[in-house]
């Protein structure tokens, strides 16, 4: 077991739980054969659902947990309450060595309170961050980050979210050199806030290994301008809700726009395969997998709507994470990082 | 010509200037035949382009400028060597009270600058913001400020953003009691930013005549939950134009999508009508024109690259925001305002 793949499950969290897990590790089970499942949760539930997937049931083991934490339980109270829960076990798993890394649907603010305690942030990061991936232009994926984590960010953590979601965008693109920039309102150096400008600072003096560009603004996220952007989690949470209000609001008059007559029903129909092409392009699913990035473990959140192939893109976040070198990269970047501050410490 | 309407333009403002800026005042000119339009810039070309659009050309007057700023001016610099130009002139228009109202598609820091300086800030308004519209799911507009004018804002300046965003909603839209909300991460009261919150509680006890509902997140604002949107510049420039890019990508995606194949182009083509019909709905230009707010005087900021049809919505926004009590009811607003912030210091 110490050399293969193996990935702890929350069973039970989101809302259409346990049964789209099951059916994300049947899919996910067909991509990995080489994984195995540790899934958490209700023991007669899960073994029920598992066999009517056949390849989910040969590649998992099913780990009984007590009781489930609800989706509007609040991070202190699941911290108290939660020991026992199919989350709590799940995060275990990884801090105990269990498994490589968690993927869980279930309640945001309680799994990253969770995580945060049990597995801690790593040496050199101060704060961990929330990292979402985001359509672009090319037809591959921008990394945002931090998409909610922590409402503010000084100069420094801002650096380290930069290494992180680098470091995150290759271990799951697979693209040697990911392009890193920082979010702000203007390209000029002098424009926005301190802390922005003094990550830039810090980026270009530390000699930290990455292809960094500058500012970018809000729309060179959907253009894909850079493969990574990073900004605090206050303006990255409403960023990422912003472009998927936007995207909503236009599914949704197109959808009108194509029922509003017989004409254009019947115009939307020879479309179809075509429009069916863009829909799945643009579906939230194949971009699901939020990775929680500094933490002594890795863990995946999946949105708490996806649907089974949607809980698939997430295990597969997980097990492209897990089988790369994403920390020794970080741990290596952060090195440089924190001998730069010291040198600058020293000099003052 | 004391009571009638006249609007200040900037003639030589904008990437297709002045020909789009003419083209703009002969679509407005048949909407508002009451108004006069007072057009600053290079005489002889206006005077010809005027040859070719009669109702301009019956409705307006040249004024001279010798010179123009272009878009890579920079603020200080327009400052300081913009004088005698037709953005300047057209501001000090408003200035000297020969117009009610000014519209330029230029140089938006040296329009912002320039604006400042003439006209300064209303008495009660620590900072002017800038307001832009966006299209909202239940067919109307969403009013969303500061959108780039201030980088901060404290707690008493997101107040003044809410009590000048209510008026020009209202002013534009007709509306009787636009609802208010602050843009956050979440719609709790201990979420946010200290000053987030803290200007939530100086709005529910200013007494300010605010219909407040709280907070809303980014994709409340495409759907339509409230009419105005209070956040500070920088949040407010990354949600715009994070929302323009997605906006943008899936338009292109959509474009991409209806010519892939023979058949794709023939539903296309057959559902044209209501696809015209959703590209108009979703026509940036229907949405042109963002006001600066919070200085004596009106001053429209439309976009750069409109075309006339573009720039004369954002004349039209400065029609409506002259023909209304805007202004007063700021002024009785802030009032409200300093006084409570004034019994707040005195009990404190």
């Amino acid at each position: 077991m110490a050399e293969s793949l193996v990935l702890s499950i929350d069973g039970m969290g989101g809302d259409a739980a346990p049964d789209i897990v099951v059916e994300g590790v049947e899919i996910a089970a067909r991509v990995r054969p080489e994984a195995h499942f540790q899934i958490h949760g209700d023991a007669a539930r899960l073994t029920a659902i598992l066999e009517r997937f056949p390849r989910a049931k040969a590649a998992s083991s099913i780990v009984a947990a007590e009781k489930s934490i609800g989706m509007e339980v609040k991070p202190a109270q699941a911290l108290r309450q939660g020991k026992g829960s199919s989350l709590w076990n799940a995060v275990a798993a990884v801090e105990n060595g269990q498994a490589q890394a968690v993927v869980s649907a279930g309640n945001t603010g309680a799994y990253m309170a969770i995580a945060m305690f049990r597995l801690r942030t790593m040496e050199g990061v101060h704060r961990p961050a929330l990292a979402a991936r985001w359509p672009a232009a090319n037809g591959g994926f921008v990394v945002m980050l931090d998409a909610g984590a922590n409402v503010q960010a000084d100069g420094e953590q801002l650096v380290e979210f930069a290494i992180m979601g680098e470091a995150f965008q290759r271990a799951v693109s697979g693209k040697e050199k990911p392009s890193v920039a920082l979010l702000n309102v203007g390209a000029e150096d002098q424009k926005g806030h301190e802390e922005i400008r003094a990550a830039a600072g810090l980026i270009r003096d530390a000699g930290v290994e990455l292809d960094f560009r500058g500012f970018v603004e809000g729309d060179d996220i959907s253009k894909g301008t850079v493969d990574v952007v990073v900004t605090d989690g206050f303006t990255g949470n409403i960023a990422l809700k912003t472009g998927e209000g936007t995207a909503r609001l236009i599914g949704q008059l197109l959808r009108e726009a194509l029922t509003s007559s017989p004409l254009a029903k019947l115009g939307a129909a020879i479309a179809y395969p075509a429009l069916a092409k863009l829909r799945k392009r643009m579906d939230p699913g194949s971009f699901n997998g939020a990775v929680f990035l500094g933490l002594n473990g890795l863990v995946v959140k999946s949105h708490g709507g996806a649907n089974g192939p949607g809980f698939a893109s997430a295990i597969e976040v997980a097990a492209k994470l897990a089988s790369s070198h994403y920390r020794e990269e970080i741990a290596r970047n952060l090195q440089r990082l924190a001998q730069a501050e010291a040198a600058a410490r020293a000099q003052a």
